[in-house]
């Protein structure tokens, strides 16, 4: 009953594997070896046009990164409130970017209004020295709260970043999640809607640490090899990277891994909605459950030894918690089971 | 016959078993969970006291960190003229320290020599706005050119750290290799000699990506974590990495697979003196090796499958490399067999 | 009837005449001239305790470097939020603390809320590495609509910068309105009140260029030397400021002028508030009004040559401007005479 | 007998009496004002064609401007070993280019010499992740030892810097001085030999405060301002660098201080090279004299109230300079006299 994140999990077992069976042999270093440079096709058959790859350490890495590449002085990212580049990265998308702002856009379930947005946009829009001026705007997908921007919301962000002339950034952590929640291709959830670069997260879904930045913009990618090194994101050994996403795209596994984990969830969210003592936040559309449940409830299950974390209330649930409930977030990944969800379920009774 | 470097192996399969193994079951993230730190205690078992443990995930992060640890405005690093940090990092240490100064001091074979450090760092003494102040001293243990700073050379380095207030950061990109080489304890080839920080490389000697900074100052190494966080440096998995130090410390496979290794470079230096179409350019300490070759030779054993690369002749060999002739690096590690050692043995003949 | 700044005005005759009686001659450079010191010296009269001064260029470099100075990575400053530091600085203030951030706190007439930055600083009092950590608080005083913090004010700030172990930076590019407008000494409305840094500002009071960071740890003031060197902010010709700030402490020249400026806007204020077309936002308390006025007269009176701006609406204002008038301020200056207020007020009638 | 450096002077009569005149009335601010704009007129008279001109607080931060102007990650820029970027800015360059690198290239007298700037330029040419690649070549003119670069040599290493797709900065703190030296244009000495970006220093020459970065890519330009005010730069009551610029330029005052300079540095030559117990180290080309002193001497000297430094002792000087004499720099500047130069000779008898 392991909900805090999907980053408690271990690796998939095929793709420990792939990776074992790796393990022999010798290679070209730093990304440039033939396993490498299959994977890096990989992505391009994934994504239907040549992309240019970069393995990186960490999501965290892979945000800084990518707003760094279209970083400039006085410039200013716009994200949801929530984003995980506000709220979880200790500075490190400024760092990157030589301080460079991130400005917190409203909108309710994680998603960032388009009128919210473009008020907040459009105050930098002269591009004056002092004010600073519009840099990237960045979505996450799926979304810190477990909610998707449909294709026609990032289809409106992205006129928004076109109108101001500046990149649409997508965080990719839990991309598959998402990606299977709308049942579209990697294309149409990304370069057909506008979004010019990603964070490709492999680690939640399944791999043990398995991080890209996927660019379209193949000029501009040429910088970020200097970027990635200078920022001591090259790996040497980079084939157990590709090794893990090798297994990853295999058959489908990526697929299958974020089907299932969205699948937990749903299955956590009928629990909550069929709980006396419980009910849901909002409808989970990915891999994460949010949940008002009574705080003595919630702290029997811990007791039981069921992992999961409160969360701050957001505006939209202002008023509807009583004082002895309070608000929680459950993740789901490839690892969880049924038996996982029914034995919580029946803490919930 | 893959002597181009020790990053181009794979990991050892010792190491890739315990990962593998590892793969199943949940576990607290970000390097707090039991196994994680069970490798930190094992870390200090290693060093016989109470250390810092920081998982990066490169050794370009390892020393670029370690000096930001220590960084201050005007702050200039002193560190042989060949070292990693000077010659292959992309000025990863001075962004990462915002613009700190690396200051190449020379030395016979990869060594600095304590005159030219002292003057070095000399002109610094004063402390002055303009021309800027001491900030570290940083040795590489092995140096990039196969050899071995001896204790006393260490303590005399360290000696003129403490002078100057400064620390004396080690490079342990290739720890093990030096280590063995000595038959010395860890503790005795650092802190009693006055190293104040380390970063300890796993990778190259058998490891996938294992790559920690290892500290004596508990008090500093608070900021480390939030330095190393900011830099998205911070795994989520960071069992991922535990799992393989755990491994590499188990019944001393890290001794082992280093003394390996450098078994191969001796046996490969004996090649190289028996040849009569090349010499050694100076005798191997750990497991590399340089030698002068006659280019027609190293081509046709390059084209029978020999992978190694050229090395910029240094000033120690001035006028004694032919024109028909190069200087050559071979790096010998886990993976490296006799039965390639002999094979390109018949090469040289 | 230029209103537009108070840095539209040049530089106050005597100043100007002390400059130009300081031309000849020779003297150290950097700030260590006999000038210099006695112009330190000064300051800690001014201040009734030893104090470290550093002459910088702009306001913009007090305020950075003041942050800077208390720099820490994942760090969180916290300003109001139409501060100059938040809305006017291009993103100095992060970049010259490599990236840590800004948090606006809201307060109604420029000032923050204690009850808002008690909540804003405290969701980072657990100091963890995602979501970063206090590092310091920012009053601007006077703020950036002509009020001022009252003496007990600043004291309920300082208690949070107190509790939390940040310290207290005063923006005072407008100081000297400011301290006349509360008729207390600088010690009173500083230290004595738990300000530790102070950006104070001599430009906008009749210097043509004076700015200084007032520190009062002088430990920490040593770092600052080389902080400020780094940042290109250390000029050669030293006593051009020097001779500056000595003819603006003279006589009190210095509080002379602020309290001009204020008179000037009390003046103003009466004008708007007997007008038919326009009236005052909200009191002015140094030299800076605010008026809602009819946009036709608005439009007509700069058309005659008064220089003002239209400023956003704050929040407290909403719903109480129509739709054929707006915000304008205007700010006076040594330079402002009751001529120009005379000739303004004609035009709103 | 003030030869400690031209900036020990203050400012020249006719630009205080400028800067004084200029004091009442008001203006718009941050450079946007009607002074302004004739002054950034004026820099391209005197540059032949249309430049953009960026006023800054000082020479390292034009200096550091100029190079971040056209840094890049793992960017590498080359200047001579002495060259005061290198030697006297407390790494402001390398911050201000996020750590960008200055690799310091030799050269007789001050000036890089051609073959070895090849060669260190050609060592980075391949533009590898690791090593970084070239930046920037910046030449100081006149260099900090009081010599010049030929046209044909400033042609030489702009060849160079085409070569390698790099811009050449010009640090011209001492521009003027150069520049009647060589008795040509400005254009000629700077955008007709290719250099791109010029550090343009009017305070060493009769200035107060007066440094402009002068760009002739307008396009970059752009850029620049963005960069200047996210380094806190930008001066607001802008106006008082105009009026000096304006008056530096007025009847070529510029030219006729640097000319007065440059004889009085000839004048004194002439006393050194008739003294008997000193010598020239070599032969001035501007407004710094190196000279050969017996210790005694030059301390009965100092004694008697001349002010001038020791210096290094160069490489070409080496084992020239017994151990009972120095090598000691002497500046001369517009307020440098003959009866300076007369009384300074008597104590060489």
């Amino acid at each position: 009953m392991f909900f805090a994140s999907d980053n408690w999990a271990g690796a998939h077992p095929k793709i420990s594997e792939r990776l074992h069976a790796s393990a022999a042999g010798f290679s070209r270093a730093y990304g440039d070896g033939e396993l490498d440079k299959a994977v890096y096709a990989r992505f391009s058959e994934v994504f239907e046009r040549e992309v240019a790859v970069f393995f990186v350490a960490t999501g965290t890495a892979a945000n800084s990164l990518s707003l760094a590449a279209y970083g400039k002085p006085g410039g200013i990212s716009f994200a949801h409130r929530e984003a995980h580049i506000l709220e979880d990265e200790c500075g490190a998308p400024e760092y990157f970017s030589h301080g460079s702002r991130l400005y917190p856009v409203d909108g309710t379930l994680g998603r960032m209004d388009i009128g919210n947005l473009e008020r907040a946009i459009g105050r930098y829009a002269s591009e004056n020295v002092h004010g600073g001026r519009p840099a990237a705007i960045s979505i996450t997908q799926a979304t810190e709260v477990g909610t998707i921007y449909r294709l026609d919301h990032i289809a409106a962000v992205s006129a928004v970043a076109r109108k101001h002339a500046v990149p649409l950034h997508m965080d990719g952590a839990r991309f598959a999640n998402a990606l299977v929640s709308l049942d579209v291709s990697p294309a149409e959830m990304t370069w057909k809607r506008g979004v010019d670069i990603i964070s490709f997260g492999g680690t939640k879904n399944g791999c043990w640490c398995a991080e890209a930045i996927v660019m379209f913009d193949l000029d501009r990618a040429r910088e970020m090899a200097f970027l990635r090194k200078r920022s001591a994101q090259l790996f040497s050994k980079a084939r157990f990277i590709s090794a893990q996403f090798d297994a990853y795209f295999d058959g489908g596994l990526w697929l299958e891994t974020a089907r299932h984990a969205n699948a937990m969830s749903a299955s956590l969210a009928q629990a909550f909605e069929s709980s006396a003592v419980a009910r849901l936040g909002w409808q989970p559309e990915a891999n994460e459950v949010f949940a008002i449940i009574r705080k003595d409830v919630a702290e029997k299950a811990q007791a039981a030894g069921a992992a999961f974390y409160t969360w701050p209330t957001p505006t939209s649930l202002a008023g509807q918690i009583s004082d002895d409930e309070a608000l929680y977030r459950f993740v789901t990944s490839f690892a969880t089971t049924s038996d996982d969800i029914g034995r919580f379920s029946e803490l919930l009774r």
